[in-house]
């Protein structure tokens, strides 16, 4: 089974949230610069999320392109990470409409982390596929990253109830240990070619 | 003529009515958990309409993969199946905001209904194709699950007038008996591939 | 300059066109059938422009599918098409929240003229480039379909200020005309093939 | 890696910003002219964004044509591109529904400011990268478009405070100086080929 439908979906979807987050970012009816400022809180949201969501697509694209064929099980693991991706815009415009409130601000952390472990049961599963290329699995290495980040979320859902913001730093904190995009990855593949 | 753009905008299109259903999940404007409550029997919807399209999008992707050309009825019955597909946001929200109501839990059974008699008639428009393999039909075998399940949606409604929440129940068992992906084609593709 | 990106976009945007008509489809608080009523005009004009996206969709398939290049002019007459398809959802809106009545109605029928007249400049930009197969003009004919379209509609912009339901009447006919995909096109270039 | 999912990404991303603009379109409660009237600065503006963002599919469409390979760089270049793309829509509707008041004025030519940079950035990635054809550079030549855009924009800005409608006079301007698709590339790359 071919991974062309699975690639073009996922993009599709992940297009398709980003999209509907800016759809949160409501036209205010006044002109001044008064009218803005109540979108801030909503607008920075929607960075972050936008960040966030930019890293699962550049991840995902490096994930999949280790791969030549999908299964059953992939097609479904990448559906799941797809439901919690759906659930961004949502945690986003709750966060952003109650000004990072300890509540709506776990939430935000809830979907994340729900997201990443999808994303690591997306990436044992094809880990474990005949498909897929065994030196994505060298490439991966200890995968620190993706065991540290839902250990990081679970202290920013805690530290939403303590410290107003603290919740965010440390989202914004996953968010720049993952900005650059899997080179392990990259570079594994690139010497695996040359080899 | 190709299959590339077909399986494209049936793609995008299943990708949209996910999303959509999505929008429906509106954000609350307090900040507290009993802000979130009521959101519930939408929320629970959406899980089950995101399975339904997800059942739908695996099934049409292993249906289309065993095609080599399409031809015009191919075209329209795949418009056909997206129309009825377009309309389970609307059948999603409104049991979702009525609680799971009689009338809005049967609505939904009839889009249900029509989806999979919709997915009934693009699988014999693609038999009777020539581009199609024949294997196709083979791999399909009797099609108990696809004979079983407008039979089961009809119980469905009918049980929506009688007692609450067996609509549902019955909905969620049809989900549970697709959620198994069509590996009678993935499996019989494979050993004609073999053979 | 190849032609994949140019079907892809076009593909995409005609997906969500459909699915803002959808979004049209408030879902109602109620939960009888009454409150399902209401819905009944939106619900047909949705029915009526689905179908005429479709129609575009299929008769985009088969133009493209005669091309193998494509130009900046040809860029530039498919998104003027997209333009004017892009307006469908608001003139549906518009037409079915009230009740077919005459300028909503006319201003329906002007958005399908100017879809109509945007498709022929396409066609034509198509049939004048080089990349593209002599063999489309050969199928195309005489096009009577294409060049009664637009007089149809005129006449039906007309007919919606004398006799309720008619110029509905008139635009369900061309819907019916075109309803039969492009065969001309499909069977000339399958001969071209066999030749 | 391929540029497969980066053009199938970027597609999916402006075909959507397009229809969020369509949906900022409302549709009206009355059925006479007059309740179409007070859309017409929102549909003049969706008319010009429609356009920028026809400008930037076409010249991403010929910049990316250019590639064979893109690198991690190049994905985080287009996502900032596509982000603040992502606020035209937002920026187009509060200039619509502010009848291109100054500040809403001024803020949508911050928008077209930042997406001009961001294209330029995306440029120069696309420029450094070795995937990339040289013949990119000779084609661009001194790129005085991509040079004077910016400047335009910011006299735009300062214009939409001191002369109602002098802002939007200049955003048409640089429409109309880039409606011209980038034939520079497209000749240099077919006088390439050709060579």
């Amino acid at each position: 089974m071919g991974k062309g439908r699975l690639e073009a979906f996922s993009d599709g979807m992940m297009a398709i949230f980003i999209t509907v987050m800016v759809l949160e970012l409501k036209v205010p009816h006044g002109q001044g610069l008064d009218a803005l400022l109540p979108l801030l809180p909503v607008f920075l949201s929607y960075v972050l999320s936008f960040v966030y969501l930019g890293i699962y697509w550049n991840n995902h694209h490096h994930l999949l392109h280790a791969c030549k064929q999908v299964n059953g099980a992939i097609l479904w693991a990448n559906l799941h990470l797809m439901f919690w991706l759906s659930l961004i815009p949502f945690a986003t415009g709750w966060m952003g409409e109650n000004h990072f409130d300890a509540l709506p601000s776990a939430a935000y952390g809830l979907v994340l982390l729900m997201s990443a472990l999808a994303y690591w049961i997306l990436q044992s599963q094809i880990l474990r596929s005949e498909g897929c290329e065994s030196r994505l699995r060298a490439a991966l290495g200890r995968d620190w990253k993706g065991k540290a980040s839902p250990l990081i979320y679970l202290a920013g859902m805690a530290a939403a109830f303590c410290v107003p913001g603290l919740a965010q730093a440390t989202y914004v904190l996953v968010a720049l240990i993952w900005l650059v995009p899997d080179r392990r990855i990259e570079r594994a593949l690139q010497s695996g070619q040359e080899a």
